[in-house]
């Protein structure tokens, strides 16, 4: 099985499937291509009909986009060990997939992700409210599984919202005593650790997710 | 279980999880709210903590985003029934609606989703470029199965692709043969048939998606 991601430090939808994968350990082939070059489209046009990344390929089977490889991974090799197992509590974790996977739209364009940066900006209304809208559900969940992954075990949901907690970081934002905890959770994850320390060592720059920069840390 | 929607003739993500839930025999309430008002914020803010529609209340449960309330009413309700029941097919079918839940922005922006109009609109090269792919998905679709729903029996996928048909209808596109023949199918489904005769019936006017318009036939 063949994983397609982006550059680490910038490519958000990546690391939400990579992120599921290596967690479950699912066994995968990393093929890297880097955001905003010929290769990295020539590559994808081969196989896939959507030319974003992440992009799976499983024997015959071309799966894109994060959220429907999550959806895979969990139902072909995880007997559904990815999604709470109470029907009401999966309900929840898929409709904040889902919100994520559709929404933050102030937040995603205002804040890139770049993992080696740190920033410090202004924030529009919009994104304002994102960020509140972030720290709801974070303390939310911490409230329901104290120290835990936002449903208690790790699952999707945390995938899917482990870029904005790289984020906060870059931006420097403050959250909630419980916010920061679940952040501080995410941020202790050995396998995202993994990540973060391969993003570090990357030196190619997409100039749209740099503007505003205030340090540059490539190792 | 209730079901909140918005206005029939312009509420495309509604559409989605009504379509699935009506043509699936699922038994609900309709709650109708109309689009930009305060009775709709208020009425949301109530049970929901985000105030889009659609949102569905079963028992103690809010599900929110028509994508988890689709998976939620096929895991609860229908024994996986609404998605294929070959895995790979599955994947692929996901992989579809995740598209849709999260891009062809173009096409969603130029082209809002007015069932009562008629319009011819010169559109973007983005959106033409959405419109291919659209052709693509259902053309290679009709190609697999043959005068069949996108993946032959009536999917989730099917529910997630059904505003676009409304919209090119609406916004006269000319499509492949393959193409225009999965719409015609959809067209003809009795269900959606009594969606857009309700949306006839609808008064309520939400101006920005009647920006263009050449006709409008309210009932
Ligand atoms: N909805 C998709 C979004 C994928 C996406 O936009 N990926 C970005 C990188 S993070 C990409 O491939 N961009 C290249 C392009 O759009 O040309 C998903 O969830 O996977
Ligand atoms: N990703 C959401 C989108 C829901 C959405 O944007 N709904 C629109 C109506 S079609 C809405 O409620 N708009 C009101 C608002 O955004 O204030 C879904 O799939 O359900």
């Amino acid at each position: 099985m063949q994983l397609f991601i982006g550059n680490k430090n910038y490519s958000t939808w990546s690391l939400r499937a990579w992120y599921l994968m290596s967690k479950f350990n699912v066994i995968f082939t990393e093929k890297q291509l880097v955001l905003d070059t010929p290769e990295f489209y020539e590559t994808l046009k081969n196989s896939f009909s959507v030319q974003k990344v992440p992009a799976l390929v499983d024997g015959d089977l071309q799966v894109w986009d994060s959220l429907a490889i999550c959806e895979y991974i969990n139902d072909a090799y995880l007997s559904n060990a990815a999604w709470p197992t109470d029907s009401a509590q999966r309900a929840i974790a898929r409709s904040l997939s889902a919100e994520m996977h559709s929404s933050f739209i102030a937040l995603r364009n205002e804040m890139p992700m770049n993992i080696r940066a740190t920033r410090n900006i202004d924030l529009s209304d919009a994104a304002k409210k994102d960020l509140a809208r972030i720290d709801e559900i974070f303390s939310a969940q911490q409230t329901r599984y104290p120290n835990g992954w936002l449903f208690g075990q790790f699952s999707i949901a945390d995938a899917m919202f482990a870029p904005v907690v790289l984020r906060l970081k870059t931006y420097q934002i403050s959250l909630s005593a419980l916010a920061q905890q679940y952040c501080d959770k995410v941020m202790a994850c050995p396998i995202l650790q993994r990540w973060i320390n391969e993003s570090m060592s990357e030196t190619d720059i997409v100039a749209s997710d740099e503007a505003g920069v205030d340090v540059i840390n490539i190792n």
